[in-house]
Order: structure tokens, then C-alpha cells, then sequence
């Protein structure tokens, strides 16, 4: 089992993909010396990838393919790691998937984490009487019924708290009023928050919702107790009323709230789902492509990461209906329990780990199917050429970026030297919807979903077809 | 008491000022005659208008300004009519004037309706079981204590609503699916939707949010209950919930909810505060600067309509701080009860009916106070040409918009033939955070507000103190 330092280590780096340096394409080119014959075979695809975007984009199949993601998020709504309505969404497409004629379709067992939240309230009584909108972040523990009363104190920052003195923190519910920066640097004080509280004597703690922008939202997600520290409650509150408990902190007031929380947890069987085009010349080397089919319990999950998990799965199945066999295998991967910590990948990479070389390109997209503008890569100095060569084909879909840490299930094979890239795309409010209500269908725009869709399953042939591997650091 | 169809018509067109057609002030003056010596005079205000503007903006009286809006948003939070703690911060503001040397302040008792809402949930039960989010609407009767469980019916318009067979009303709970145009266009099902569909036979009745934007947020407001028409429940979704529950009935879906909504609905006292600068020259005529002091009992009012209702108070505050006296007197009117049907205002014309003629101008903010335009006026040729040539005392603040009908609380007044105006402002997000848990501080920005009182200040001790007083049409 991953320790929970490398999963806090995950969620911490993998989103700063968002707010990575563009560098374009053209002035990777510049300093690459393919082989011209590679950039030629490259170049020769355009009639393939104009094929496969004008099937998808102009002659209704990506139209298709918006309807049954529409139909299968309102089918199912939100689809939490452990749940019954989780699995039966996977039998779901696994069904859809066999109806569209494809047959290696498989299923690998996953032990996964079923955090069922129950009662939550908040009730500010001093200075005076406000019930606050709350979520509780993933796997928290509960109150006693009769809730935890105590005073707040607003703390800043980690910093902040290492020079709040332990007396002031003792037997008090901290307020992690840390603003959005960006959601890898800010999103540190919902992972490790309540530990970090526990540590000074907090009874709880609660986060700012980690988002730039709100309607009186609340966003949930993991976190990670630390293990030789005592347990406490842990919940996200809006921006609205972090920003009104520190303005009353600032006026020497003193805020005292009453928090209650409940919930269950255990363990459930799920399964990573598996859909394979096997390559026509080199099965065993395989391209993935993937998104995580769970979601947090709120809202449907229509964009984290039904976008994604839909548009991976349209990648064989498109191949499959026009026959297109790559050289190599194209997998797409719906991941299960990506919500509570990267589980399902966690798990496909112990399983295949003495397979990884086999892994010529792993890609994933799970920071929304807004507008596509290209991919962010990690890999070998040749592989990013190669990536490069092959974006000239969808410009102006050509954005190569660098960001470190692309996709979030992909992020531990990535880390084990497969190259691997994840969908750029123009995702600049994809935070103000993140694990929250807001996070459904509405948020979608047709057209986008369907090019990105168009993108992805073109691009990711190219890969899994050209002669040469992507070779590796 | 004014009918309730007035209201209606009322709220249906007063807002649509937010969508005026904009007539810049320079093209009204193209075609004005104004004497020369009036134009003189208007431009000789240059000076004070900037003494003022100064002080406020560069002094440190408007930040000072901003803390008592916030210390007082901050100190009540939401402010619902008839309830106990809208008395106290009326109270509150009687003591922060006189605080602040003010001593004509005075209050008219008004009767008020005091509608408190208790649980109110929405679960759908089939196709699948979801829990909605809901808020009820202004006055809305309660359902039996078991709740009302019934077929949904979705319905696009009025016109959809004319159209459909009673049979197919008849017994189920019609949802308004009408999607936001302009909030005058689109509150009518908000406001009449109700009875409109209880006249079908509906048990109940819901409506899509009047909002164009929406993070899974409900948007309360007044509706109004035919005389002869059985009252049924009715309350607020949010899009994402409409939309959801239109594409399960275009897939031909039984949509089954089961709705609960209790509350108590009872009249209590309530007061409009009145704070004079008296005129130096004609103190029976009047110039009116006014916001409303109660808001709906989400969020916390600070929108709508603490921003208009603070620079408005702060008028007569820095006129006296100043000895400033214009020539009529300037009336700061914090009104009351205007969210559930312009109760205060209408209350103020009944008892001031016969004194409409000593009121030479009434103003409003209602719409919001981001950065200031200009001003939306009503009013005869002449008295718009003398505002347009008053607001180039303000360039770039000096937009004048002709929407018909500005304000809310004085469209009552504008419609007896007393020219008006209300603040024009930046508020394209406005209908965002409306009448929702959204509506706090948050969406305020602390130089805009202090630039909407300066401006709102300046503009008003123009207009209370040139020579001529504004001509009727």
C-alpha cells in the first residue's frame, strides 16, 4: 500500500498541471533534430487525423457519443468510490461498451475506500446565531451527536499556525483561511489541515473551500490523516463565511460555533475498467488513454472527470467501429477511487508494475473537457519532440506544455519513467466547480466536449501507431 | 393597499432597467436648449462636486464610510421583513446617524408581512433519488407536514403552460423551465407562476432560478397569489436541477418528487427612517437619495441592498460633517420592506400623497453599487436634459439611460409624475448573487462602493441645491 505521504505528495504536485508554462510547440521544434523520415511519417497522417475529427466532429458521431455521456451522467449522478451506484455505473458502460461490438473488455479488482457522509451542520452561535454551509472533507471522522462547540481562531497559513502559540490553539476548531492561489499550492491545507491542527491541540478543523470563486459553494475532497496524530473532524466552509469569521476575528470578536458531523466508513470491492484495440503489429506495447469514472458525492460528476472518463472511452470505440487497428494496443482505462486518493491507479500499477516498459505512452484527462488547446507532457527531450511533431497536425490544437506533473491517476507511472501527457484545455473556471454541486452537466458545452473528443482519440492513435516508441529519459 | 396586481406589474418591469438601452448624456444634450445661464450654473458646481468626490474617495471618509457598511453587514447579516432583527438594525442606524451629529431623523411605522421559513426539502424519487436543493418563495403556503408527492410536469412558458391540456396539469407539480432573458422578462414566472399553474389544476409549483449564472444556487423572491385561485406551494430550483429534470422528461422519464415546505406568515411593525438635511432656501422641497434597509433572509443583504442603502445614508452624514445645505432639503430614505412587495414604499406614498409635489427628485440605488455609470432617468425633456448636463460634472460617470422605470421602491412614486432616477452601475453580475445565500460582502469592492457614495453624494447635492427646480412633464 502507497503510504499516505505519496498520495499527499500527489495531490499536491499533480494539479499544478493548471497553471503550468506554456511553451509552444514550435519552439520545442526549434531545438529538436528528428529524423526527417519520422517527420515525415508524421506529417502523413493528416489525412488520418482529419478523417477521424471530421467522423467525429461533422458526421454525428461525436454527437452520438454526447448523448450516451449525457445519458449515463444523469443515469447516475454522482458516482462515490465504494458505492453500489458507483459499480452499477461501471457494469453501465461496460454494457455500453460491448453493445458498440468491442470485445476486450476487462475488469480488475480494486479494494477501495466507502466514505458515506451523514448529518453535517454548522452553527455559528457568537457572535451571533448563523447556520454556515459545510462539507466534510473525505473520510473524516465524526463529531460526538451532540456536535463539538468551541471557539474559532483564523489562521492564515501554515506559517501562521507553526507561530500561533499552542495555547491559543488548544480545545479551539481552526479555520484554514488560506486563499486560492493555485489549487496544487492552496490545496495543502485540505489534505494536511486537520493533522497539522491536531498537532497544536485543535478539537477540529475546517478549510476555506479551496476555489478563486464562489456563490456560497462548498467543495469537498480527501485529506489525510497523518498517523501518529489524533483524529479530528475536518469540513470546507464557503469563501463567504471564512472571509465574515475572519473579519470578526479581526474586530476581536469572539466566534464560537457548534459542529456536527457524521458519517460511515469501510472498505468495497471496485473495479478499474480495461478496453483494449489490440495493436496489429506490437499487441504487448500499449498507449493508454483514461479517466477516472468515479466522483465525489456531490453533484454528478459530469466534469470531474465524466468529460474525461467519456472521451477515453470513445477512443476505442471509435477505432474499432472504423476498424483502425494501431500498430500498438490502445487501452482506455476508467479508473475507480481516483476521489479518495489515486486508489484504482494505485492498485493497476502494483499489478502491472513488472510491465511498465511495455507502457509506450499513458495519457489521461481529468482537468475538464473544456475548449482543447493541446497536451501538457512529461517525458524524454525525443518524446517531447515527437509529441510536438505530432501537435502540428490539430493546430490550432497545438499548446505543448511542461507543467511537471501531468494527469492525476497517471501520475505514479509517469513517476516511474513512462512518458505520459494529459488533455490541455481551456479549463479557467474548471475550480469554480470542482467537487462541488456545481460540478454537472451545465458546465459542459457540446461542441467542446465533442472536439475535445475528436482530439484525444486522434492524437492518441498517432502515438499508438507511428514506427518509433516514445523513448524514455 | 395597493393591489397585488400592481405589484406584479411592478416588479415585472422596474428592474428591467438593468437592460435600458444607454443614452449617452452628450446626445441629450444635442437636443436641449437649456439657458445658457442655467448651463453656467451647472458648471460652477465644478468645484464643490470635486470637493466632495475628493474627500471621499481620497480622504479617508469614504474607507471610514465602508467600515460601518461592513461592521453593520457584518453585525446583523440577513435582514427579513417583520423580523426582530431588522427592527434592531434599524435601530441601529437611527443611533449611528445621530452618532454621527444628524438630528432630523425620524421613522413612520409601517405594517409589514413577516414570512419565516422552516425545513423545505425536495427529493426526487424517481427515475432515481436525488436531493434537491430548494428554496421557497416569498409567502409561499406550507405543504401537508407529510410533504405533497407528485409527477412533475415541465413546462417552458406561459404560452407552453396555455397550451397544455389541463388534463396533463391536473394533480402534478409544474415546474417553469424558463431560461433567464432579462430579469423583468423572466420573473413573471417567479412572481405569477403559482397561480398560473394552480388555475391547471398543478398541487404545486416550481421555478427555475431567475438568474443567468448559477453554482448549483437557489434565488429566492416575492411571488403574489391570485385572489380567487387555490394557493399552492411554490419554490426555487436551481438551473442545474431544471435542466436535469427537462432532459428526463424529453427522454420520456416519470419525474416523481416529493416536496415539503413548512413556514409561519404572520404582519408585525416595521418603520421607513428618514434622515433630513433641511434646505437652507426651500426646505418643504424635497430631493430624495434611498436604498432598502431589509433584504430577503439568504445571504446577507449586502447587495441588494446594503450597498444602495449605505450610500444613500451617507449622503445627508457627509452633507452635515460638511455644513453643506443645499437649497431643498435632502432626504436620505432607508426604506423598509421592500423585498416583500415595496410594503415601505408604498406605505410612505399613501401618507405623503398630498406633499408629491414639494418632491423635486426621488433617486434610488437598487441595482447594485460596483462601479458607477451614471444615472437611469425618468422624467420630462427638460429635467433630462438638466441631469445629462449635471452629470458632465462626472465624466466618465456620466452615462443617462432611459429604461422607463427606475428604482423599486420609487417607481410608486415616478408612476404619480415625479421625475427620478437610479444608480446606473457595472452590475452585469448582479442577477448572479440576487436574492441568494451569494449576496454578501464578497461581491463587494471596497473602491467601487466608495465611488458609487461619492458619486451618489455629489450628484444629489446638485440637484437639491441649483436654482431651478426639475420640470414635470
Amino acid at each position: 500500500m502507497h503510504s499516505i505521504f505519496l498520495f499527499i505528495l500527489i495531490f499536491t504536485i499533480c494539479f499544478d498541471v493548471l497553471n503550468a508554462k506554456v511553451i509552444s510547440n514550435h519552439n520545442v521544434s526549434d531545438t529538436c533534430n528528428l529524423d526527417n523520415k519520422l517527420i515525415e511519417e508524421i506529417a502523413s497522417y493528416k489525412n488520418v487525423t482529419e478523417f477521424i475529427m471530421n467522423e467525429i466532429i461533422s458526421k454525428g458521431l461525436g454527437q452520438e457519443m454526447y448523448k450516451e455521456y449525457t445519458d449515463f451522467i444523469d443515469k447516475f449522478g454522482a458516482r462515490v468510490s465504494g458505492s453500489e451506484n458507483l459499480e452499477k455505473s461501471i457494469d453501465y458502460m461496460i454494457n455500453l461498451t460491448i453493445s458498440h461490438g468491442l470485445t476486450d473488455v476487462t475488469t480488475e479488482e480494486v479494494d477501495v475506500p466507502h466514505y458515506v457522509r451523514g448529518h453535517e451542520s454548522l452553527q455559528m452561535i457568537s457572535p451571533r446565531k448563523k447556520n454556515m454551509a459545510l462539507i466534510g472533507l473525505g473520510a473524516s471522522v465524526a463529531t460526538p451527536p451532540e456536535g463539538i462547540t468551541a471557539d474559532v481562531i483564523v489562521i492564515k497559513s501554515f506559517q501562521d499556525l507553526d507561530q500561533t502559540q499552542e495555547a491559543k490553539i488548544k480545545g479551539k476548531i481552526v479555520l484554514f483561511d488560506a486563499h486560492y492561489v493555485t489549487y496544487g499550492k492552496t490545496v495543502i491545507y485540505r489534505t494536511q489541515g486537520a493533522s497539522r491542527a491536531a498537532k497544536k491541540g485543535a478539537v477540529a478543523s475546517l478549510v476555506r473551500s479551496v476555489t478563486p470563486f464562489s456563490i456560497y459553494s462548498t467543495h469537498t475532497g480527501a485529506q489525510f490523516y497523518d498517523d501518529n496524530v489524533t483524529k479530528i473532524p475536518t469540513a470546507a466552509i464557503t469563501l463567504e463565511d471564512a472571509d465574515l469569521m475572519r473579519r470578526m476575528q479581526e474586530r476581536g470578536e469572539k466566534i464560537t460555533v457548534t459542529l456536527k458531523m457524521s458519517s460511515t466508513f469501510d472498505m468495497k470491492k471496485s473495479r478499474n475498467t480495461i478496453i483494449d484495440i489490440k495493436g496489429k503489429e506490437n499487441p504487448n506495447k500499449v498507449v493508454i488513454v483514461s479517466g477516472h469514472i468515479d466522483s465525489w458525492d456531490v453533484g454528478q460528476g459530469a466534469m470531474d472527470d465524466g468529460g474525461g472518463m467519456i472521451i477515453s472511452w470513445f477512443a476505442p470505440v471509435f477505432l474499432n467501429i472504423y476498424n483502425l487497428k494501431p500498430r500498438r494496443t490502445l487501452r482506455a482505462i476508467l479508473w475507480t477511487a481516483e476521489e479518495p486518493g489515486l486508489i484504482g491507479a494505485a492498485a493497476y500499477l502494483r499489478r502491472h508494475l513488472s510491465q511498465l516498459s511495455d507502457i509506450n505512452f499513458v495519457m489521461e484527462s481529468d482537468e475538464g473537457t473544456f475548449k482543447p488547446r493541446g497536451l501538457d507532457v512529461a517525458g524524454s527531450k525525443t518524446t517531447r519532440c515527437i509529441i510536438a511533431e505530432i501537435l502540428k497536425l490539430f493546430t490550432p490544437v497545438d499548446e505543448m506544455t511542461n507543467s511537471g506533473g501531468p494527469g492525476s491517476d497517471i501520475t505514479m507511472i509517469i513517476n516511474k519513467g513512462v512518458p505520459g501527457a494529459s488533455l490541455l484545455n481551456k479549463n479557467e473556471r474548471y475550480f469554480w466547480y470542482h467537487h462541488s454541486e456545481g460540478d454537472t452537466l451545465n458546465v459542459q458545452n457540446k461542441n467542446e466536449v465533442i472536439n475535445c473528443a475528436a482530439f484525444w482519440t486522434a492524437v492518441s492513435y498517432v502515438i499508438a501507431d507511428i514506427s518509433k516508441d516514445l523513448p524514455r529519459s
